[in-house]
C-alpha cells in the first residue's frame, strides 16, 4: 500500500514569477501532514489543495532564504485565527528563532497555538521519529546553512499469511499480536511459529528533499536508494558556472546525483524564473536519469 | 484628464480565502505608483498586473495586522533581487520599524536598495507632498493604531483660453508662464491680464482609503467630498454587533459614511471569508449610496 503522498505547493526559485509559487511541499503519511519549506503564499496553496491544518504539527525549513520561509508568519497567524490549538514545531536553522519569535510575539500574542522552534543540528541527525516514520536532516552545500531531509518508513510489520491463519482457524483478535512477532498456540497446545504465519513486510518507502544546494556527492550516503528524491535543478547545464557560483545545481547534476544514489524516481524543481518552459530541464535530466518528473504546483505523487 | 488610476491587488479580510487576496492596492498618479497596504502575496499581484517597481518609492501601511503587512518583507526582498536601487519609504505605524528592520538586516543585507521607515503621526498629518499631490494620514478606529490615507491633487494649473491667446498671437513659449499666472504684454505694450487668458483648472480629484475601521463619523472631515472612497465593509448589517465588537464596519455603515461625506464614488472591500458571493454587501450599500462598487482583484478605476 502506498502510504506517502507528496503535493507540490510551489517550486520556483527566489525571483517570483506568475507561473510558479516559491518553495513549499506537503508530505502526507498515514494521515499526518508534514510541510517542507514555506515560501510566501504557502498557506493559500495549502488550503487551495484542501489540506486540513489539524493534521499538521511539523514544518521543516531547509534554509533561511526568503523564498523558503517568508510564508511562515502568515501561516502561523492564520492557524491562530482558525483557533488551532496544541503545538506546531518548526524545525529550522538556528537563526529562525531570533527572527521569528518577535513576530509571533507581536502578531499572534492572543493565540492559543504554541509554536516551538527546534534548531536543526549542523551534522546529520534524526530530528523526528514516531512508531512508523523517521525524519533525518543532513547538510547541503548552499550560501547559508542549509539542510536536506529524509523521511523513511520504519518498523514496517509483516503481512499476515492468510492461508496459514485460516488453516489453523486463528481468530481475528490474534492477528495484531502475530504481526508484532508472536507465535500462535492452538487449543490443542500446538505451537505454530510466527515465521509460518507471516510473509515479509512491504519494502520501506522513503522520500528525500534536497533544495537548495550546489552539486555535492557528499549527500549520496544520506539519500541512497530512496523511493523518491526531490532535488533542485535551478538551471540547465549550459549555465553550470552560474549554478556553481550561486551554489545551485543544474538539471544534469540533479540527475547525476539521482543516478549515483540509485533512487527510484527523481523530481526536479526550484526552477529559475528565466525558464518560461521547463521542458529543456526535464530533457537534460532524463538523458542521465530517465525516471525524472518536473515539479509543478498541485502535482500529487503517491509512493 | 483622469490622472488617478486605482488597481485592487487584494480585498479580503484576515482569514485567507482562495477567492481573494489580502489587502493591497496600487494608486497610480502621473506615472508614480503608490502602494497602499501589502498583505501576503502583494508582490505577485503587483507583477501579475504588470507594474514596474522602478516607479514605486512609497508604501503606506494602514496598521500592523498581518493581512495588511505580511507581504512587505517578500516584496522588499524581491526588489533587492531585481537590483532596484535608490530608496523605498514605508509609511507605517511606529512599531513596524522594530519588527521589520531585523528582517531587512538579515534577508536583504547585500542589497543596494535603501529602506526608510517613516512612522505615521498619531494625529492627522501631511505625510507626503510633491508639486502636484498631497497625501494626508488620519486616525481610524480599530483594535490597534490604524490610519486612513487621503491622496489629493494640489496646485492644479488653469487651462489656456485658446481663443484669447490666438487673438493676441501669443507664442507657444509663453503659455507655460501664463498657466503659472503671468499676464501677457503685447509688442505694442498692452497688458493682457492673466484672467482673460485662462479658464479655471479642472477640479482636483482625490482618493481616500479607510481600512480597517469601525463606523466612525470622526473621519468625515478628512474625506469630505473625495472623488473616490475605499471603505472597508467586512460584514452585512445583520452582523453589526460582530462588526462593532471587532472594530469593523458593515456595508450599510460604509455607505452611510460615503453619503455623509458626500463623496462621488464608494468602493467597498475587506470582505469577510464567510461571503462566497459579495452581492448582498453591494446591494445593502447601494440602498444608501447608489454609486458603490465592489472591490475585486484586478479591478482598475480611473478618476
Amino acid at each position: 500500500m502506498k502510504e506517502f503522498e507528496l503535493t507540490i505547493l510551489g517550486c520556483s526559485s527566489a525571483k517570483p514569477t506568475t507561473r510558479h509559487m516559491p518553495s513549499s511541499q506537503i508530505l502526507s503519511y498515514r494521515g499526518k501532514l508534514f510541510m517542507i519549506d514555506c515560501g510566501e503564499g504557502a498557506q493559500r496553496q495549502f488550503y487551495k489543495y484542501g489540506f486540513n491544518h489539524n493534521r499538521l504539527s511539523h514544518i521543516f525549513i531547509s534554509h533561511l532564504h526568503g523564498d523558503h520561509c517568508f510564508g511562515l508568519i502568515g501561516f502561523i497567524s492564520t492557524l491562530g485565527l482558525h483557533e488551532r490549538t496544541g503545538e506546531i514545531v518548526i524545525h529550522a536553522p538556528a537563526d529562525l528563532e531570533k527572527l521569528m519569535l518577535p513576530q509571533i510575539e507581536y502578531f499572534c500574542r492572543a493565540d492559543s497555538l504554541k509554536v516551538r522552534i527546534e534548531p536543526i543540528p549542523s551534522k546529520n541527525a534524526v530530528i523526528y521519529e514516531d512508531n512508523s516514520l523517521r525524519i533525518t536532516s543532513f547538510p547541503l552545500k548552499h550560501r547559508v546553512p542549509t539542510f536536506g531531509f529524509k523521511f523513511e518508513e520504519i518498523n514496517k510489520l509483516p503481512h499476515i499469511n492468510k492461508s496459514e491463519t485460516d488453516r489453523y482457524n486463528i481468530p481475528l483478535r490474534e492477528l495484531a499480536r502475530i504481526k508484532e512477532g508472536a507465535d500462535y498456540v492452538t487449543e490443542e497446545g500446538e505451537v505454530i511459529p510466527n515465521s509460518q504465519l507471516v510473509t515479509p513486510p512491504s519494502p520501506s518507502e522513503s522520500y528525500a528533499y534536497c533544495s537548495d544546494t550546489k552539486y555535492t556527492p557528499t549527500i549520496i550516503p544520506y539519500i541512497k536508494g530512496v523511493t523518491m528524491l526531490y532535488h533542485e535543478a535551478t538551471y540547465t547545464h549550459d549555465m553550470v558556472k552560474t549554478a556553481t557560483s550561486r551554489y545551485h545545481s543544474t538539471a544534469q547534476q540533479a540527475a547525476t546525483i539521482a543516478k549515483e544514489a540509485e533512487v527510484e524516481q527523481l523530481i526536479i524543481g526550484h526552477f529559475s524564473s528565466r525558464y518560461k518552459d521547463e521542458s529543456p530541464l526535464l530533457k537534460e535530466a532524463q538523458q542521465i536519469f530517465p525516471s525524472t518528473l518536473l515539479a509543478k504546483e498541485g502535482l500529487k505523487i503517491k509512493f
